[in-house]
């Protein structure tokens, strides 16, 4: 047992206390359980936190949709939590999922296809894991 | 070769554009390069990010601070950089890094050293890879 003292610290106690920023969300990385690579980075706000911690399945908080949205409810292509990690400060999650198909909109398995690389004093892309899984033109016609 | 009109698309051209939020910053994830543990989510300003891809050593904005601090500077526990890799939408940057020593500045390895758990309708914390490789009040003492 932690001190009664410790318990709500936010870096030291088991207390769940996210810090949500000013627009009401955190921070949240998925990774893929099976290889480690970082599949997105996105964002919850209360709602779609504790609707993850209670169901399992990822949802997110959309800043261009303005609404709740459980990832993979167009593509199909969901993700089920294997694991959510807090951090240290409380604002931003860390989530091992088991991905079924592309996590990316654009219909690659990552969001992260490709690499930055320095060039000519500044920064270049160049693709990299970039093979698409579904074609974003078929799944999210209107 | 892509052509001329998708070079400057931010979701399928090679040009860097990343795309800061409305206090300059975008999001990034350090990983872990050999386990693929995430270490922690931090922002980089403009200034920040061209630093960490033309040195290879990760630089941060501390929103708390007020200033540029390059990892590991107060404790010496540097990330060196193995990997950089942008999303789609160039607002969040995956670092695949070599750390040395501790990332967090409470002395872990990682800053994700709890667990989430869905308890009584909500959810509670656990601790978990919390073993301390620093003290922190020897390594920040003033």
């Amino acid at each position: 047992m932690s001190e009664p003292a410790e318990i709500n610290d936010p870096e030291e106690g088991l207390t769940f206390l996210p810090k949500f920023d000013a627009a009401g969300l955190v921070t949240c990385v998925a990774t893929d359980a099976a290889t480690g690579e970082v599949l997105m980075v996105a964002h919850m706000n209360d709602d779609a936190l504790r609707k993850t911690v209670a169901s399992g399945e990822d949802w997110y908080d959309s800043r261009s949709r303005k609404a709740l949205w459980r990832k993979g409810e167009s593509s199909g292509h969901t993700q089920r939590v294997v694991e959510m990690r807090m951090d240290c400060d409380q604002d931003a999650i860390w989530i091992r999922v088991e991905q079924h198909g592309a996590a990316c909109h654009t219909g690659r398995h990552s969001c992260f296809y490709r690499k930055i690389e320095s060039a000519d004093g500044g920064a270049r892309l160049s693709f990299v894991d970039a093979d698409r899984q579904f074609d974003p033109n078929q799944v999210y016609r209107k």
